[in-house]
């Protein structure tokens, strides 16, 4: 199996982006990300688009050969573009394609994009709730917010987590959101914005709840022993772990453990033969707040129920002993559910090429990403390192 | 790159299937395969499933994760699971993936599974027409008929094709399927039943058009080197391709010759370090009787415009130079677009296995699949032959 590194990362704004279209905002992440690899179209080899639901949302399918198309990669270079989905894992899943075509040596150079255009539609919180069980749950009424607000009720019975260092994931996020330009959401906020905001499913406020986003990402991956063609610093892919679990939460042994998170986790810390502590920061999957402390849990770098005063003291703020979510997570940075696994893989990259900015941890050397479909039915994990 | 053999296959009857839903036909499918490959759940490493429009058809994303708890794959075993899409090509592409998954190593034993509930909306024509371009092509009224007639016409005014050759594919391909116990038709019918059936899309009448279909197909893949523990008559693939064009019909340059399954072909054959003489039979995207014709020819198995003259001496038909769609194709099968591309590959097996039963090809080698995605701008093609 052949190693692979990432040799080009582009992104557009996240938000509300009322004048860019679906095929716009690809174009624009992906030429970023060509240029940004040194790389024309000529050489690239296949594409892989995580988008979860541009059928509803735009009423577009096939849109791996819609991104193709719109970048020039279409016509007469009749590059092989696929698109693959697993809800808000998408992206996620779209790099971790591009990474066995590249290891497999079925293809050398391959972008791997994600994109959601979601404001444009009254029912987003429906056509979400496509990721769940769409008979057992959905149709009950059970939407994304409920769902991991049962997940919520159920740590903090068992955990005693308060409702304060819940409401401090979401001001840390936009501490860190603050300090990037393509962010959603550029304003710091306090615990008292968080506890005073509506509430949406109880103990979840609507600063618990990641945004209804419009957004693309790409990034270029190429077999490692070439990237120094390409870029001076290229990030190699240390690990690229995926789990399942059932599609909906009933079903699960237990509610604040994302299993699927646990096994992907320990997959990706197996293939990279590294131990914990040598992760210098982490994107998770920070869809709620709730969320991202199952996440830093169940991914081993705390104890079981202690996330929450983990964070109250600091430690997740970049300066940390782990920082969490530089970008801004899913909370500030915004949530074109496509977009975020390759968005989470672009801050990989800008963390351990050193160029983030006023969010930069100092001396990146290992950096994880963990992008979650649904409550937890589809987990994909990644573990980049500087080369 | 290690080599992948397919050692187990499963499908449902295709059709109007009202009493089963999408869930129950991917266990049907999913467990027949395994049972064939004599393979339990315990030992799947990943699964792929293709589907096209699962979020609109059902209301339901995230299908991989779906089937995969719904087969007993996803609670306690957390097996990864991916659904890919490309629109009438999502089945041949999650082939691909569980080819490319095994071929890197990455798993070992990987089910990959296609599957549609198209029946249950009243509004097929339209989500459907997601697979053009939205904005360019079905906004003003280009649904597929009427994308496939232009192409129909085009040829038929290029290449001197006959509306009574024309009707002969779906006159062929009845013939076959009426002999396949799964195929949602099994009837035989004359140029007459083409000829006097409504007209959908000039020139293109009822019996040119794949129908609306529901049902499920599985493959199960391994490393070549492990498929005799499983089974007596592993099948090996030669060639994995796949390439893209544009996505509207108007931007390409020729519409009677698709771009991407040249290139597709070209590629295949290159792979399989094989002339066209050495393929056997061939399952080709027969959405409409027309592409049959254009897929034979880009394949480069006849010359260009010499399609039609070719099904007409029955060359085309079991016992000729080359049986094309002894499955009944999407004409006659039907065309649950998800599983269009593993019902290739199902068909494939059985022929190559000597299982084919009264549409056997005698002597089968080698033979080869070819999936559409919408007019061509996604095209995947399979070469497979006996170990």
């Amino acid at each position: 199996m052949r190693e692979v590194a990432v040799i080009g990362a582009g992104i557009t704004a996240f938000g509300e982006l009322w004048d860019t279209s679906f095929r716009d905002m690809c174009a624009e992440a992906g030429v970023k990300a060509l240029e940004d690899a040194n790389v024309v179209g000529e050489q690239i080899d296949a594409m892989f688009v995580g988008s979860m639901s541009a059928g509803r949302f735009i009423g577009q399918e096939h849109v791996g050969a819609l991104v193709a198309d719109y970048v020039g990669l279409g016509g007469d270079l009749h590059v092989p573009a696929t698109r693959v989905e697993a809800a808000c894992a998408s992206g996620g899943l779209a790099f971790r394609q591009a990474v066995a075509a590249v290891a497999s040596g079925m293809s050398d150079i391959v972008v791997a994009a994600g994109v959601e255009k979601m404001t444009d539609v009254a029912d987003a919180t429906d056509v979400l709730a496509g990721a769940a069980d769409r008979e057992w749950e959905s149709f009950a009424g059970a939407t994304f917010p409920g769902l991991y607000a049962m997940i919520a009720c159920d740590y903090m019975n068992k955990y005693g987590l308060t409702r304060e260092q819940l409401a401090q994931v979401a001001v840390k996020n936009h501490y860190h959101g603050a300090r990037n330009p393509y962010a959603q959401f550029r304003s710091e906020i306090t615990q008292s914005t968080v506890l005073k905001s509506t509430l949406v499913a109880s103990p979840l406020r609507l600063f618990d709840c990641s945004p209804v986003s419009d957004g693309a990402a790409a990034v270029i991956v190429c077999p490692l022993d070439r990237a120094k063609e390409f870029t001076d610093t290229p990030i190699k892919v240390l690990a690229s772990a995926q789990a399942g679990d059932t599609i909906a939460l009933h079903d699960r042994p237990d509610f604040s453990t994302m299993g699927a998170t646990v096994a992907a986790g320990n997959s990706a810390f197996k293939q990279a033969k590294l131990e914990r502590k040598a992760v210098n920061f982490v994107e998770v999957h920070d869809c709620f707040t709730i969320a991202e402390l199952c996440a830093i849990e169940d991914l081993g770098f705390v104890q079981k129920g202690t996330a929450g005063k983990f964070t109250e003291e600091g430690q997740t703020q970049i300066g940390g002993k782990l920082p969490v979510n530089t970008s801004g997570g899913l909370k500030s940075c915004g949530h074109p559910v496509g977009a975020t696994g390759i968005k989470q893989v672009w801050e990989a990259v800008q963390q351990l090429r050193g160029e983030a900015g006023k969010r930069q941890v100092d001396g990146a050397e290992i950096g994880m990403t963990q992008n979650v479909g649904g409550t937890g039915a589809t987990v994909v994990s990644h573990i980049f390192g500087r080369v």
